[in-house]
Parts: C-alpha cells; sequence; structure tokens
C-alpha cells in the first residue's frame, strides 16, 4: 500500500491534467504491443514497480516478465513484454522507466560492491541518504543486488553519531541513555572516530560499533580491539571501488550512501510496435 | 504547498514513529547551534527548502543562510548557520541534507552545461527524466543553475514522440492531430530523426523540432533546412561534456536528462556546537 | 485517478457516516435497475462520471449507457440504464446527477456558442472562471460541447492581465521578464484594453494578444493591425448571445467565463424500477 | 479545518505547478495594496473564506474587510482591501474570486427567496443538489442569505423519496423500517405527490412531509389535512421567482435546489494599486 | 469508503514499512488455510472488517465467515475459514484481531445491556465517548448488539449540555438560539440535573430530555413530570449492571459510554494450518 | 506531525460538518475559561496531546498545565487551566476528554504492573495488541506509565511465532531465514511454549525467547536453561494482578496486551467558568 502511494504520486505528478499528446493522436482504444529492452547490462529491479505502474494506469495491460528483480540483464535483451490500451502504455512509460532505471541502476552498483565484499565475508549495507520518498524502493533495490539493509529511518534502531554525542557530552553518556530509553527489541551502535572511542564504545556495551571515515590500518586496529564483542561497521564517503580495500580491515558491514545517491541509472527504453 | 507536502513525506519517512536516538540522548529543551558547511564547491540549490525542513519540525529553530540558492560556494564555506532545540535539528538534520545534497548537485551540473553552451547562445533545459516524486523541486534546482525548463508534465504542452508517430502513422497525421485537440496556448514539438523528418515536421507545423540522438553533421543540416521556421531542440543521452560539440551545431536547446538522473550529490555536513 | 479523488470527495461528502434512510430501508441485496432520463434536451457531459460514481460504490453495478459524451440528446430519452444492488444505486443517486447535469448544462452552453462562432471560423474557449475543484471536469464538458481549452492553470501558460502589466510597468517590459523566465515550450498571452496597448504588445512579441472588454469596432480595427502576427482572443463578459457579434469582429477565439459560472444544468433524473 | 481542505485543493488545481506569469513578473518581494470592488449589489458571502485563501498563500497578508457576511453591499462598493506581498496576492487572485462570485451569488438569490417568504411566516432551505465539494460553503452561502440547511448529507436525517417508497412497497412501510433502524435523534421525512399519499405518511407518524411538485391548490388541500401534525415542506423545481404563489398554500418550508446549481455568481473584481 | 481508509491507516500503522519476519520466513507463494476461533462466548462484530483487511492486503484471499455480524457464538467456534497466500494472512492477522475483537466485545457488552432494558421497553444507545478514529465502528457494534445510536457528531443534532447552558445564561435562552439557527430536519436535546430544570426544558420545546445522574427516584418523577411530552433520556456514569435499576425508572432511552470506552474484548485467536 | 494527523481526524471525526449547539448558542467571540478536573486517581498522560487538540482547533487557546504526563494525580485535582474562545473549547472539550480519558487510564494500569514487577528486576512492555490508529500514542502512555515498548509495527524487529514456525517448518529453519534476510541492526525474537522449544531456539541463536501462556514452574526451568544467553519474556493474557506471579520466575520481560486493549479509562470532565 506505501508503494502504490508512491506510485500514485509520481504519475499524477507527470500526468498532471492529463496527456494531451496522447489524448490528440491516440484513438480511444487502439491495442498495442511494446517491449522493455535494456540498453546495457546490469542487476534488474523494479520490474514488479512497472508492472504496477501500468496495473494503476488501466488494469487490464497484460505484463510479462522474462527477467525477475535480482536477475542479470545483457545489453539488448527484452525485460518486460507490455500489451494493451496505447493510451495506456504511452502514458505510463516514462513514470515506469525513471523507476526502473534508477532502481536498477542502484542494484547493479550494490552488486558490485557485493562482489567485491564476498571473499571477506563483509556483508554490504545502505545508509539513510537516500532519494526522499522513495527510501522503501531504495532499500529493496539494494536487496536485489544482495546487499543488506541499515536502519530504514530514526525509529527503528538506535544510531549515537558524532552530533548525538556532543549533545550527551560522551559516548558512555550517551549509551546509557539509549539503553534507558529503549525496550528489548531495539539494538544501540555508536559511530566512532579512534581507537579509543572504541573501547569506550565497547566497554559501555554498544551492539555495534561504526568505524567512521578511518584509515585501513585503523580500522585494522580497531577490529583487533574489538574482537567480536560488537558487530564493526565502515562507513563515510566509501565506493564501490574501495570496497575491497575496506573489507579486507575485517569488517563486517560495510555501509555506503553513494549505493543509493550516486548509482548511475541503467539505460531501459520502451518500445511499442503497432501490429 | 506541493513542496511542503514532499517535504513533510521525507520527514515521515525517515522519523517513521518517532526519532528514538535523540529522544532518549537529548534533553527535551537544550538550545544548541549547528552550522551547513560545504565540504566541495559548486552552485547552492535548496537553502528555502534546508529551512523549510527544520520550520516544519519546529517553528522556532531559527536559519540563517549566507548563500542564496543559484549562489557560488567554495570548499569549506558555512552555508547557512542554525539555531534551536537540540531534537529538533538532529531530527531533521539527514533530510535537510538529502534535499541540499541533492539539489545542489543537480544546479552545479546544470551550470557546467550552461556555461558550455553559452558560447553559441543556446539555452539548457531539462527533461522528463526526473526523480518521481521531486520534478518541481529539481526543475527549480535546473533554473538555480542558469538552465531552462522543458515540460512538466505530460498535460503542459505536445510532445510527439517516436511511439507516438509509430501509433499515429506518421509525423504529419500526429501534428494535425494534436492541433485539433488542443487550446490555441499550447505549443507542438515533435522528435524526429532523419532530416526527411525535419522536413516532414516543418511542413505540417511543428512549433519546436527535436532532433533525438543524431550526429554533430546531421544536427547542422537540420538547423540549416528549419531556418528558424521552427526552434531547433537536441536531446537524446547528451552529457554535461558533450553540450559544446551539440551547442556549435546550431541548436537553439539542448536538453539533458544526466542533469535529473545523474549528477553527483554535492557534499555537505551538518555540525552542531555546544554553547 | 484525479477524477476518482473527486468523485470519492463527493461521495464522502454526500454519505457522511452512512445512508441512513437506505440502509433502513432497503434489504442488503435486492437487485433493481434504474434509467437515468433526460427531463430537457441538449448536449450530453458526465455519463463516464456517472458511470464511475457507481462503480467506486459497488463495482457490480452494470451501467449502459445509450448515449456517448458530446452526444444530443432530447427531452424524455433514456440516457443510461443501470442495474444491481438497490442500496447502491440510491447511494450514488444524487452525486452522479449533480455531476451529470452541472456537466451536461456546460457542454450544453458550449454548443451554442461554438454554433454562433462557427460561421466566422472562431474559437470558443473556456477561462479560469471554473467552480473551484471541478475544473478539469468542466473544461471536459467545454469539449465535448464543440469548444476548446484555454489554460488548466497558472503553470502551464503565461498570461499577462492588467494587475501584471501595473506590477511590471509596462507590457513591453512584463513580456520581456516572461521570455527570460519560461522556456521554449510555453506561449505568452498579454490582456490589452486600447489600440496603443494591442500595438505595444504586438511589438514586443506576444504570441496571443488578449482585448479585454473592447467594443465590436474597436476589435475589428486591432485585428486590423495584428494582422495575424499573433493570435486573437477576445474576452470580458461575454455571454452565448453575444459571440456571434464578437465573431464577426474577426477574432481568432473567444473565451467565455459564463460557459462555466452561469450555465443553468441540464434537467436529468432516475427512476428505479422494481423488477 | 474541513473548509481549509477545499481551499487548499482549489489553490493546488490553480496554481498546478507554480504561477509562472506573477514568478516572472514580479519581484519575490514587492509591496502592493488592492481592493476588491463589487461591480454589482447584492448579499455578501465568503469574505473570510477569501480572506483564509489569501492567508494560506502567504500568513503576512493583510486583509481588512468591510463589510461582514450576510451584509448588503452596492455596485462599486470595496469589499475589503488586501496589503502584502504581490505575488501572493496575483496567486490567489481567481481562486479568492471564484469562491467570493459563487458564494455571493447564492447568499443574493437566498435572499431574494427569503423575503418573497416572508410574509407568510414561511421558510427557506436548500437541498442537496449542491456543487460536488463545496455544499459546506453552499450551505452557509445560503444561510447568510437568510435562509435555512435542509439535510447536510444522507447521514443526518431520513428523507423518504420515491425510489424509496418504491423499494420499500410503500409509504407505512417505509417509515416503520425507519423508525426501528434510527436513534431517537433522528427526524423522519416523506415525499409524497398525492393528498392519499400525504394522509398516508401522517398516520404513518411522519415527522416531515414534503409536498413534492404539487400544484398550489394541492398543496393547500394538503396543509389543511396536516392541520400542524407534521411540518410540511414544498418541493420541485421551485425558482425564487415562484416562492410567494408556494409559500402562499400555507407550508412551513419551502426548499429550493434553484439556489445553488442555478443561482447566477455576483460580479466582483480585484484590483491592484502600486504604492 | 470512510472504513477503507479506517482500515488502510491500521494496516499502514502495523505493517510500517513491510512484515520482516513474514517476508523472511515465507515463501512467496505458499497456499495454507487459516481459522479465527473465538475463545470465548459473547456476540459477534466486525466478521465483514476483519474479511475487508484481508481483502485490502490481498484481493485473492477467500474468506469463509460462518456466522453473521450481531450473532451469538459459544467459546471455541470457529468463526470464519480463511484461505489463500501464508504472507498475506500473517501480515493482516493482528490488524483483523484487533479490531474484530474490540468490536465484538462493544457487541456483547451493548447485549447485556439491551436484555436488561428490554423489560421495561427501553431503548439502549452509545454516546460520543468513542475511541478516537473508530467512531462509525464503534457505533455499528452498538447495533450489532441490539443498541441504537446517538449523536454521530457535533454536526448532526444539537445536546445543550452544562457548559452550554453555563455559557447560553439558561435553559430557555439556549434552546431558543439553537431552534433559531437550525432547520426542519434537526431534533434539540437538553441535558438537565434538577426537576426544575426538567420543567425549564419541557416549557421551552425541548424535544428531548437527558436525566444526567439523576437517582432513580428522581428519574421517576422527571418522568412522570414529562408525561411524554418529549423523549426522556438517562446518562451519567452507567453501567451495564445498572441498566435494569435505571430502566425501571420509566426512561425512553438509556445511554452508556461504558459500551465504548469499557467493555472488554472478546478472545479471538488465528491458527494457521499448513494442508 | 503523525501525532497531528490522528488529532485531526479524530475532531474531523467529532465535528463533522460543524457543532452546531455551539453555533447556535454561543457568541462568536466569547472568552471563557475552564478546568481540566481528574474525577478519580491515577498517572496521567496525554496532557499535551489534549493541549495540542485545542491548539489544532483555535492556536489563540491559552492551556496551562499543573501536572506532566507521567505525573500522579490524585481525585478532584485541576490537571489544566484552559481560557480562550468558548467556540473553540466546547468544540475540542469530548475529543481532548477522550484522548486524556483513555491514555491516562493506560499510563495508570501500566503503573501498577510496573510496581508490581520493580522488586524483581523486570521490565514490563506492551504489545501489538493496540487501538488501530492510536499505537504510537497508547505506547507513548506505556512509557509516561513507566513501561518500555515492544516492537512498533512488523517493520523494526523480527517475531517468530507460532504461526511462523508452522509455516517455516520449524524454530532452528525459521531463525536462520529471519537472521539471512535481515540486516545487523534487527534483534530476532521467537516465541515458544515448550522446554524443548526454548532449547532449540537458544541453540538457533535467538536474541530473545518469549514464553508464550507458560506456567511460572515451567518459566523458572525456561530461565535456568537460557541463562543469559538470551533475554527472555513471558506473555500471553497476562493481567496487571498476575505480573508479581510471573516476574517472581526470573523473567527479563514481561508484556501485556491487557495495558492498551482493557485498561480502563480515567474519569476527567472539564467545566467551563464564565468569567
Amino acid at each position: 500500500m506505501l508503494i502504490d502511494k508512491i506510485l500514485r504520486q509520481a504519475l499524477e505528478e507527470d500526468l498532471g491534467r492529463g496527456d494531451i499528446t496522447t489524448e490528440a493522436i491516440t484513438p480511444s482504444s487502439l491495442p498495442v504491443t511494446a517491449d522493455l529492452i535494456s540498453k546495457s547490462s546490469g542487476i534488474l529491479a523494479g520490474v514488479e514497480i512497472a508492472q504496477r505502474v501500468f496495473h494503476l494506469i488501466d488494469p487490464d495491460i497484460r505484463f510479462q516478465p522474462f527477467f525477475d528483480d535480482g536477475g542479470q540483464i545483457e545489453q539488448g535483451q527484452v525485460i518486460a513484454s507490455i500489451a494493451g490500451n496505447a493510451r495506456s502504455i504511452l502514458a505510463g512509460e516514462r513514470v515506469a522507466l525513471n523507476f526502473l532505471q534508477r532502481l536498477s541502476g542502484i542494484a547493479t552498483a550494490t552488486h558490485t560492491a557485493v562482489e567485491a565484499a564476498e571473499p571477506f565475508g563483509t556483508t554490504i549495507t545502505d545508509t539513510r541518504k537516500t532519494t526522499p520518498g522513495l527510501r522503501v524502493l531504495e532499500k529493496y533495490a539494494v536487496r536485489m543486488g544482495g546487499g543488506k539493509n541499515h536502519r530504514f529511518g530514526l525509529d527503528d534502531a538506535v544510531l549515537i553519531k558524532d552530533n548525538h554525542i556532543e549533545v550527551a557530552g560522551g559516548i558512555t553518556t550517551a549509551i546509557d541513555l539509549a539503553r534507558a530509553h529503549v525496550g528489548h527489541m531495539v539494538k544501540v551502535e555508536v559511530e566512532v572516530e579512534t581507537l579509543s572511542q572504541v573501547k569506550e564504545a565497547l566497554a559501555a556495551g554498544a551492539d555495534v560499533i561504526m568505524l567512521d571515515n578511518m584509515e585501513p590500518q585503523a580500522m585494522k586496529e580497531a577490529v583487533a580491539v574489538i574482537a567480536d564483542q560488537a558487530i564493526v561497521e565502515a562507513s563515510g564517503g566509501i565506493t564501490p571501488a574501495q570496497v575491497a580495500t575496506v573489507a579486507a580491515a575485517g569488517v563486517d558491514v560495510v555501509s555506503l550512501g553513494w549505493l543509493t545517491h550516486s548509482a548511475p541509472p541503467l539505460d531501459i527504453s520502451l518500445d511499442i510496435k503497432m501490429d
């Protein structure tokens, strides 16, 4: 239901008071077929979303996907075939493509990062640096690329960042306050920048310790200190190309904002064929 | 009002049932100050948006911008200063930054393209390849970067694309149908790929002719044929780096989907200072 | 989707917490048939809207229209036949009729104006003087009556009115500012009251010149001056009865707020027949 | 809150993605004053609505009304004076006028009907034949014109109409079913067409009897039969011009759909003055 | 439609960004069956609501109820059988139960009160002390338990309470002001605490007189004074156990806030069976 | 913002098309004062909510609380004093009280349970058996009573219940599937009914083990087996009166649906005083 709301708003945004080009040019009940074609290779994410976009416009459109989300596609392959009223297909084309291209771009970038991390047994996750309004979809795309999800919002786990430590007056105080506030189902993570902060976080009982913008050597030392008493996460401006180096430092998790704010879209087009 | 709705949804998405970290760690009425600091150089867009995000959370927050949207900022400069309740500032930090970074990234990329096009008197515009839900904001960022806006949706101008021509059975028919449907305030644009299509579009009375994925030499010939009888737009996978070449072909307008789907975000951070 | 939202709100407005009369009196699953009958003659608009109203209440209702929107109906003719659950039909009756009567009234009035303008090759359009909340529907009704649509809102074309000219300090300045702001897909219209203003608007490059509240003789002179260098529109308190006189002055377009704020509704009733 | 929702939707409908004319032509912070001027005489309704429209756009606008709703205004009088940002006033002008003109038109028509009914001690009410989406506002305008309100929806009283009688199989059955269903705070009204139906409704204990489309003489007989044992309402295609004749028949209430579906708008304009 | 909105919000509240347990554990298309089983005896209300909850999640779920709302169920009986996708059933379980248990609890409590009042011919009604957001559903449950509904809101009848009398300056003034304001379809009730107030209310023409927190003897005297010239309602902290005593005093109606703010839920569980 | 939405809907539900009693009886600008008075003793929750309800109706109302949420109040004490427009106060009275009474009832019941658990160092939590639409508020009330919150929804932690185990085919499989799906910030809880299930859950690495409907002796054995390797939670139809017995068994957490579905409201009234 949440996703339908996002899709409806995207359609309202694009359609406005109506698709005047299509209304003018297309007979009201002309059946056509169309192909969604990939113009590059990558990991697919958003096929069901594209299908749902067309369904919201016109429940009579038949949408036949040839790949599942998470699947590898090559340049030139037909992702899905669409059949139905020409007006409906034309009205939904751009919105469906905008979602499909963006999500597949994220899945493709995630996949690259996951492959780089795999030899080290390291998990790849996203962050909250997602596109406003599209977080559930973008985090889904990360999963389709083989990654896992960090927090979905400010409400589902505690993450004590530098600004919180500044306000609380210290890591130990911050962790204690967090424990006293939240219930038994909530994990507590702390962002640290130095080895001494790592030690304080560990002593205060953090469930997860995030090494923020640390050099690989410092990360190795932190991992050694933590010694499996907490989960270790590396974060801070990491690109997919840097994942292998970071993972090699022995962290459990690498989180990348890059996946959702900088991954280029996958190029996909929709071609209508008259019968 | 439309923008408030977008911002509220972004806040609801991030806050969910509440910012449990901040509620736990921060006293309910602790005043702090914070700076928005640019970590790279570029063109600013979204300062008013960031201000509005904080205002929606807490109308008592004071937000003092030091640059206007459209202004050039350098690495390390303070963009704005924020003062108010610590909880409110922490709750809005990520959402404000997500908007500000994305919009400034678009403005910066647009500015690069505009500078490349300027010697040729060519206009830079966006497309409808925007982030679902954020079109009005992203098109605003394009204007802040010095570009102009193409259509905002399917409803505010006619743009006859390849799929429409396929369905209509030809360019002339499509233009005639469009003219018969729309009122006297609506322009009609046609997307063409060949010189013969250019001629047909011109003969049929198109207001604007879009040269889709044409080579520079072909564009030059098209421009010569059209001879100011219609506005000429170049489009199709153009990056900012290619703008100068395309503009040199003599077109009036270059439109780039790249500005809104691939521009990297500008790196900006929020630092809280205890008094 | 936009229209469904309007219809749902109208149903919520009328149903409130439920139709207590029908719930009390009607068995929960009594099948009946009903006819929509015209009690006067005119041009139909809103049959699909009425159908959709009943569909939103109860998807199992069968609605068989005998006329399309835009069709001429005579007094006493059955517009559509409805079959289904008595409760559903009774619950939707008033809302369906309120839409159908209003829209058909607009289409009928538009048709009268269009017929009066036809001998002069003049186009009839609406204005933004529509009922708040119903603009897309009322502009649709104008098209069903043979008219065309002026702007749908403040966002899809530039129309510089007397208050804008006052604020800008003159017609030429206003047009120049508009051109510098909007993209290449947007037309610029100016409202003028005198022949000297006509000349200034023409010199400044207006796409459309609106003659506001001018006498027929003045309009003739304006048309002569403009000489096909811009589209000429007449506006200002014009009733359908005055259309022929105005059109005879040679203008391209006559726009009437009357169509949407003063057209009387077409009288239509719904009669239930027990099987 | 309900009214704010209606006003916001009307503004969204008109503003769409923004008022491009005003943004182009008007400096962002130019103070102006403007007058709302009546171009005809009548009863005012909607001044607070107009004020609220401008407030929703810009809380800093100062709106000084010179008449209250329900007041008599003459041609040429200034209804209210507005001062504030030029962009804000221009953006709200049309929406504010569309509400104010329509509501004042309804109040003016109601006032005419009320004056015609007054000598007979008869009450004037509206019906549910209101504009979809605007019922609370239009019923408010009826009160401002001196009328009273009939049902606001299908949920706040029982009104058994011809179709209900057809479905229930008779007036007595329908009234009995209604009484058994609703609580002790709800009145029951029945629509009748003949004297024998009047008698049946009376015997079955109707609180209110509506004489539908009856001739004056038949109404007089019905009034005599009912003899103050129920409230008597006359309805069915009655225009303000017919009110006196109907009221003279001795009915307690005359209800007119005409007030909300056919009353012409009052002509009002907004004139901006540069300081 | 109103109810769908309530159900959707309840689902959004519970599902948030998705049911992560079920997504992890359950194959995406595993068919299962499940039973809704009563763990105590009572009157059922909300079966259609539960059915609708599952339908909103997944229209392909088959829901077979074995009892209608208003029916008596015994401990251990199967209320309904559900078949469909395991994910859909698990996702809707808690929300469906939360509604069904609460509404059945209200119906059961109402039934007890109705049985106590029956020998005296007294009607049982609810009040406005309902759960915020659930009023239409809770008032429906009261009807399913055999009770009737008092006002649905502040808009569908006049109820003059102690605070209104204080503000108006007296009962007679308050009733006169109410009559002058409302139309002929609206009843006027007054809340009184003493016999002299009863007499004033009667003289002022109240349709309904509410005896607030009166002792049985005082109520008997009030009933004698009123003598069928107005409907008599008893109210004020009455529990189902006190209904018989109050009803025996001869009042027409007993209203209980207890039904909706204190009735314990009926215990119902959902058990999945693998095929 | 989420809470404002809940409050607005509650106000819309109660006000409908307007408070006709108050509009009729009260002058439009009559200033009054009113007291919120407790008619029983307990723990307060919802004072800020009540304040916000009045603020949403009329920002000019002054609301002076004398107790904070979480405070102990005695019968007869004045909770808060309200001053402002009589119409605004009367319009918000019922909604404000409905929230305040319900939330204070929950806080009071929670406080009782917390006191019973305290000697054993046991934590009291709520469940997802909350009132549809009011979960965030009811969970807030639990915190005000000294309890902690369990999951807010299906999305913020994994809780494997009997139906999930049935579908997955076993506890170990279910836990493994959950771990493979969720990220490193999410805890996994399993509901068990027997000691052998406890052992399986422990071996499979559950973070939290919920003992469902177990006898005290069985719980003691389970606690001994688990031996601090996982958090132990007791649940299943527990009332506040049973908390001490359950806590004495040595569990870490006791969760009670009773707190939110059966706690009786605290009796609070609003009395207006004319100045």
